[in-house]
C-alpha cells in the first residue's frame, strides 16, 4: 500500500463530504454562513472525519452512512477552534496559517459562527436518519448521535476546555493536566473511532476497544502538540510558536521535560496500535489507520 | 377552568422536567455546570417548554415523550440569552433580575457555558430515543430533533441573531426587521408548537398549521417586547429599560409608532387564535393555549 497516495485520496474524499454538508453562502444569514465556511475551509488535518470514515470501513461498513457524521465531527472541532481563539479565551489572532475567524468577521460574529457550527453539526448528523433504510440503521444513527453529543459536552470536549480555562492553563498537577487532555483532545477522537464502528455494526466490546484507541491517540497527540510548541518551527506549524510559554501554560513538557514527554507519546502510540492490531475485519483499513497513528507521533506540524 | 391555577401547576411540572435534565453540579467540569445551572435557574417564563407540552396534550399525547424536548428547548433559549448578553454582543449586565452569567462567572465561562447548554440540549433531546418504545415513536423523535436543529440554526434563531448583530440593531427597513424577529423569536416558538404536535402523532398539515401559530405568536411577542421597552417599568421587567433607545436599536415601535405596533400585536394574536380554534382534539388544552396567547399580548413584563 502506498500510504501517501491513499492518504491523499482519502483526504480528498473527506473534503468532499465536508463540503457537501456546508451551508450555502447565500440568503438571509449570509454573513454568518460566510464566517462558518471561512473557518471550515481554513484547512487542517481533517483527522477526525478521516478516522471515522476509516474505522467505518475497518468494521465492514459500506455506503454513505458515515458521511453526515464525518462532516458533523469536523464542524464541532472547528466550532471549538473558533471559540478557543476568542479574546476572552486563548486570544489567538492566527489559526491554520490564516487570520482567526473573529479577526476577520468581528468578535460577535466569531461567537455566533461558532454557535452555528455546533448546531449545524447536529443538523448535519441528523441527516443520517434520512439515509437510514432499516430499523437497525436508524438505531445505529441514534446511538452515534448520543456518542457525538456525550463526547462534545460536559463529560467531553467542552468540559475539558472549561477546566483548562478555569485554571488559567495552570493545571494543579499531572493528573489534572492529563484529565484536561483526555477531555479536550481525546474525547472527539474517541467519538470518531466509536461512531465509525457503531455505524458499521460492530459489537459493543469492539466499540469500547476503539474508544481506548481514541483515548490513547488523543493523549499522545496532545502531548506531541506540547512538544512541537517547543521544538517546531512557526512556518511549519502555521501558528505562533511558544504560545504555551507566552501564556504561562502548564504543559506535559513543562511538567515532565521533553524526553519523558516523547517517551509517553511513544508508549501511548504503541498501546493504541496493539489494540488496533486485533480489531475489525478489513486489513487494508487496519494498516492505514496504524500508519496514520504512527505518523501522528513523528509529525513536525 | 381556573387559568391561573392551571398555569401555576403546568409551570411547576415544566420546572420539574427542566430540573430533571439539568446536569449535576459536581465532578470534573463543576464550574461549567454551575454556570449552566445558574443561567437555567434564573427563572423566566418557561414559555417554550410550556407550549410544547400543552401542544403535545392538545393533539392527544400522553406520557413522558415530550419531556426531554421541553428541557432541551429551554436550554437552547437560555444558551441564546447567555451569549446575547456577552460584551461583544448586547453587553447586558443583568438578565431576569439578576447578574448575567458572564458577570458572575467571567466572559470565558460565559461563552463556554452557552456552548455547553446548546450541546446539552441535544444530549437531552436524544434521551427521547431511550424512551421510545416503537418504530413510530423513534421516527417522531427523529423528526422532532430535525425540527429543533433547523429552528435553532442558520434558518432560525442563530440566523436571526447574526443578522441583528450584523446590522448593529439597525435593520434597513420594516421587512428586514420582521425577518429578524421571525428568525430570532418566532423560530423557537414554532419549534415548540411543531414538536409538541409531531410527538403526539399529528398529521403534517396540522404541524404546519401549528408552525403558523408559533410564527404569529413569536412576532407578536417580539413587538410587545419593543412596546414594553418604552412603556414598561424597570422593576417589573427585571432588566434595564430603554435599552433599545440606549443602543440606538431600530424596533417596531421606532419604525411604526406605539399605536401601529399595538394594533399589529392584536392582529397577529387574533390570527393565531383563529388557527388554534380549529386545531387538535383536547378542548381543555386548546382553551389553555388560547388564554396563554391572549395573556402574552396584554403582558406588562
Amino acid at each position: 500500500m502506498d500510504f501517501d497516495r491513499a492518504l491523499e485520496e482519502k483526504i480528498e474524499y473527506t473534503e468532499s463530504c465536508i463540503d457537501r454538508y456546508l451551508p450555502r453562502e447565500e440568503g438571509f444569514a449570509k454573513k454568518l454562513v460566510q464566517a462558518m465556511c471561512y473557518a471550515m475551509r481554513a484547512g487542517g488535518k481533517r483527522l477526525r472525519p478521516l478516522i471515522l470514515s476509516e474505522t467505518y470501513v475497518l468494521f465492514g461498513g459500506t455506503g454513505e452512512a458515515a458521511e453526515p457524521f464525518m462532516a458533523a465531527l469536523e464542524m464541532i472541532h472547528t466550532h471549538s477552534l473558533i471559540h478557543d481563539d476568542l479574546p476572552a479565551l486563548d486570544d489567538d489572532d492566527q489559526r491554520r496559517g490564516q487570520k482567526a475567524t473573529h479577526v476577520v468577521f468581528g468578535e460577535a460574529m466569531g461567537i455566533l459562527s461558532g454557535d452555528a457550527l455546533l448546531n449545524h453539526a447536529y443538523e448535519t448528523a441528523l441527516h443520517s436518519f434520512d439515509l437510514a433504510g432499516s430499523a437497525e440503521e436508524i438505531s445505529r444513527a441514534a446511538a452515534s448521535l448520543q456518542i457525538l453529543a456525550a463526547k462534545t459536552g460536559i463529560g467531553g470536549m467542552l468540559g475539558g476546555q472549561s477546566v483548562d480555562v478555569d485554571c488559567g492553563g495552570n493545571a494543579a498537577d499531572g493528573a489534572m493536566l492529563e484529565e484536561i487532555y483526555l477531555k479536550k483532545t481525546s474525547a472527539l477522537l474517541e467519538a470518531a473511532f466509536m461512531i465509525g464502528s457503531v455505524l458499521a455494526g460492530a459489537a459493543p466490546a469492539e466499540t469500547r476497544a476503539m474508544e481506548q484507541v481514541g483515548r490513547k491517540v488523543g493523549l499522545a497527540f496532545q502531548i506531541q502538540d506540547d512538544i512541537l510548541d517547543v521544538t517546531g518551527s512557526e512556518e511549519e506549524l502555521g501558528k505562533p510558536l511558544h504560545s504555551d510559554e507566552k501564556n504561562e501554560k502548564k504543559t506535559y513538557v513543562t511538567l515532565y521535560g521533553l524526553q519523558e514527554a516523547a517517551g509517553q507519546v511513544e508508549r501511548l502510540s504503541k498501546e493504541a496500535l496493539e489494540i488496533l492490531r486485533g480489531a475489525g475485519r478489513n486489513g487494508e483499513s487496519r494498516d492505514f489507520l496504524g500508519e496514520l497513528i504512527r505518523r501522528l507521533i513523528t509529525r513536525k506540524k
